[in-house]
């Protein structure tokens, strides 16, 4: 049902101050792309297996905020794994006693596919995101 | 300077439980491995192109207890990226300001290769362990 890890999302407090650690490093770093749907301006770092998602909060309601604020240096915020059929994993993983974050239905994640959040309390303390896998 | 993402550390305070929950939305799950030098058993997850490695208090004196006293239910402990130079490594990200943890000096690591650890508050709230890779 796993596919691979999309990304990890870390939220951070100061943006430029992250890519430019990161771009230092030799990390290969996105341009900032505003998403005011979800609330966050995100950078894409880009791996040779995998991707870091930065998140920072754009607006006042971004749920970023609430993070920042447990979090006031930042931190790793969730993961994402691919799956072939979103439906499927929230039925499965629905079915294992694990809570979907609100209504349980995929909704547009920051990719534009569908998506959904596990609850990190039944899933030992990490928010897990599913994302639909493109249609190979 | 930044090779593949090696895993993700995650801390679970019920390693049966996580492994059970892992396997059954379909990962590929090892025995777990008990590193007494390190104070942690641990679990790997096997993705398709990275791994999540499962970390549980092994002793007393194990260092994720503190860390499972502050995030009872769980969490992710650190990221971990595979490096071609461990030392080039440490003086680069020394140079620009990121403290290491311990002495600064790579050591042994979980897979008994060199490694160094960033310190988070300098790597905006996220543990960076850099590892050693394996020679080609």
């Amino acid at each position: 049902m796993l596919g691979p890890l999309n990304h990890i999302a870390i939220a951070v407090p100061d943006l430029a101050g992250a890519v430019a650690l990161y771009g230092k490093i030799g990390a290969m770093v996105s341009p900032p792309h505003d998403l005011p749907e979800h609330g966050v301006t995100v950078v894409f770092i880009q791996f040779l297996n995998t991707k870091i998602e930065l998140l920072y909060p754009l607006g006042e309601d971004s749920p970023i905020r609430s993070f920042l604020a447990k979090n006031p240096s930042g931190g790793i915020h969730h993961i994402c794994f691919e799956v072939d059929d979103i439906h499927a994993t929230g039925r499965k993983v629905s079915g294992l006693g694990v809570r979907m974050l609100g209504s349980g239905n995929p909704k547009a994640g920051a990719h534009g596919l569908p998506v959904l959040f596990a609850h990190p309390a039944d899933f030992f303390g990490t928010l897990v995101e599913f994302e639909q896998a493109i249609a190979t």
